[in-house]
């Protein structure tokens, strides 16, 4: 597309659901300024919806509405294909039949994009178009586009995130209120900010498909939502927030991709070098760090690459006008520069490096019976399973009496025996709850 | 430039101090991923140098370096001209003779872009090649890429910058450590953080320079350094800090630049429409706001957007290799996008909104007479002047007592009037330190 050219650009809209809707707004709101910075009038020319009766928050022409979508990616008069609606199908067949067409894409699909990463990107290879997500991962937040242009020719060792909202506004209210992880759940249910089935948010799925789309831009190399090592937020209760933040820490679910390979850590990396480890849990983080002050529904990425250092981009997550802001951005670059992008190649697939053989520090709570010798034989089974102690203090007292231990660096798999054998121990009631701390010793 | 059709993109480097000497090595070291991700061969073909015998940190092939920097602008081999000389001349002469002679530029150069933005940019729009800065501001954070391109479509409404990472350095210690400002900058001049004339950084105009060129991408009006109001940190005590930290606040050197118009806050902004205020000051931050996480030497920019939202970037604000990462960033955008984008338009010049116009909370303490009444004397003037009192909280004893207020939100002339009767008053020893207070009530 070149704008001297051409002076419209026609868009077609797939779904009108909150994000449809905003984007559908948004576009109409901003006319004078895209016409301003793209010299170009961007008109969205049809919107496929379900229900063409449903009422909708904004007003749409109705001869803008089809309920067929097949006819938005098949309109000849389309140049920008804009996806709001979501799982694996239909979007997957029409946003193939859209790059097919050789009309550009914009998505913010994370399942689709943790999916199908390069059936649809060889697919926007072939027509000679781009394929966009920036509203995908983060909302608002122009971290895909950072990864992709601005740091193109950095190295990123390392990619951390808080990318769902709901958890993070969980863990928020557990930690400045001191609510139980139920009350927050319901709390945030009531806001808005949960669905009724919690679990693709507090089990951490949503997060994963986020960061395998990260994961895919930051280091070249096809990661997928299945790759990801996921633990949810479940188990964390309000007597780990008040030992994290009596300690300088808060928790919060983190997403964590990095690299490690060539002449790096492990000689079990072998020739072809970088391997990538991706993995979202629930951790300490040092009310120090940066990340620790994203608060509520908020997101962040932190990125480390080689010669940028560290770098934090911030902001809000979800919601409808976000998300339409982040979609905008990608329709007005599709529209401003007319070489496909590194957007638009299909990646290697990623050699994906086991969490069991990473490196962390841990925090570890354990309900122990009230009798002498106790520490003695739990402290055996850290020193037989080569995690060593760096502090441990007792909370609570008799039969609410637990053991509190933060370990120095140790790998995960020596840690997840050394959990096993802590819970067959007899005077071990029960491991009461396992965090990663992030920060390196 | 088109990617398909050339493979090496020729580039001429004009001064390699620390960050040309940064950039050079870095562009050799990321060959592999250049070529992987743009599908182009980065080669620097010409180096500028004052002085050619001069030992350097890297070594560069001897029959790259010339001591012409005529040479490289007027080179037709040269494709994209990195500027990394600083200061106003001879590098307004340099990029502009690059752009007529049709090659792209890449420069750090905050000076200059906060004085010559239309002037070079029309230079770019006549020669049909690109003018890019991000490096200039906030070094590796890609906060004018995020506003030229994420955000193309986005209403800004305020950019609120932590610009400087020397201050930030200095006040972070003194918040931290309780260290006088004195001892604060002594450390950072010992630790390479602060020249041995600091003026430029703790005055505030490093600052200035770097918000004119964020308004100005923001905004799409050309902001200049001099429309900046400025005040440094010189007056910030140890006091301050420990008065803001017991409060819930911290200290930070903040760039603010914000939008007013269209029938908005004030009437005299006549016919046509937005006005732009521009200031940089020490301000109270609350803790839980992100920009108060911003600690040492770091920088980052919040921006409030219509539809994105609130967002921020975070990042290494200084230093060689974080500086030469975002000008190698913007050279790939130069080699990989083939149309000009908005970095290449020249703006109609900005209606600077004047700052006494505008409403802050404040802080302000008093040294006051150990005698009775004081308070009542005090009390009135504020009243007289309009600003409306929140808090008042005596500190320290006898010759040491001051009084610390907070207002609530108030004009800046009438803060200004108040100050100046506060100071006339006979029981008023002095007016000891007087800071903006951020956030909204």
């Amino acid at each position: 597309m070149n704008t001297s050219s051409k002076k419209v650009i026609s868009v077609g809209l797939l779904g009108c659901g909150t994000v449809g809707a905003s984007f559908f707004k948004l576009t109409e709101d901003s006319k004078i300024q895209i016409l301003k910075t793209a010299g170009a009038e961007l008109k969205i020319v049809k919107v496929a919806v379900k229900d063409k009766n449903k009422p909708r928050s904004v007003y749409i022409s109705p001869e803008l509405i089809c309920d067929d979508p097949m006819e938005v990616v098949n309109d000849d008069s389309i140049d920008v294909v804009v996806e709001c609606i979501g799982g694996i199908n239909p979007a997957l067949e029409l946003i193939s039949a859209a790059l097919d067409n050789g009309k550009s894409v914009v998505s913010a699909n994370k399942e689709l994009l943790a999916r199908y990463w390069n059936h649809l990107h060889d697919k926007a290879a072939a027509g000679k178009v781009q394929l966009f997500c920036e509203a995908a991962v983060g909302g608002a937040i122009p971290v895909v586009r950072a990864l992709e242009v601005s740091l193109a020719g950095e190295q990123i060792s390392r990619v951390t995130g808080i990318l769902n909202g709901t958890t993070n506004y969980i863990l928020t209210k557990m930690s400045e209120e001191g609510l139980a992880y139920e009350d927050a759940l319901r709390e945030a249910q009531e806001m808005g900010f949960a669905e009724a089935d919690p679990t693709a948010d507090v089990g951490g799925h949503d997060a994963a498909s986020k960061l395998a789309i990260l994961s895919s831009v930051a280091f070249h190399s096809e990661v997928r939502a299945d790759d990801v090592f996921c633990e949810g937020i479940e188990n964390v209760t309000a007597a780990d927030m008040d030992f994290a933040k009596r300690s300088g820490y808060t928790v919060k679910l983190l997403a964590v991709a990095q690299t490690l390979g060539q002449g790096a850590e492990d000689s079990s990396l072998g020739d072809s070098g970088q391997k990538i480890a991706v993995r979202v849990y629930p951790a300490m983080v040092p009310l120090t760090h940066p990340l620790a002050s994203v608060r509520l529904s908020f997101n962040a990425c932190f990125l480390e690459g080689a010669a940028s250092g560290e770098l934090m981009l911030y902001g809000r997550g979800a919601g409808g006008f976000p998300t339409a802001s982040a979609i905008l951005g990608d329709v007005m670059t599709a529209v401003s520069y007319s070489s496909p992008g590194t957007a638009s190649n299909s990646l290697k697939r990623a050699d994906i490096y086991p969490v069991g053989g990473l490196e962390n520090k841990y925090c570890i709570s354990l309900y122990v019976s009230d009798e002498s010798g106790v520490l003695a034989k739990v402290a055996e089974v850290f020193a037989k399973n080569k995690v060593s102690i760096r502090s441990m203090e007792q909370m609570g007292m008799f039969s609410e009496a637990r053991l509190v231990f933060i370990t120095h660096m140790a790998k995960e798999d020596d840690m997840q025996r050394t959990l096993a054998e802590l819970a067959s121990l007899a005077c071990v009631e029960k491991v009461g709850s396992f965090l990663r701390v992030y920060g390196d010793e």
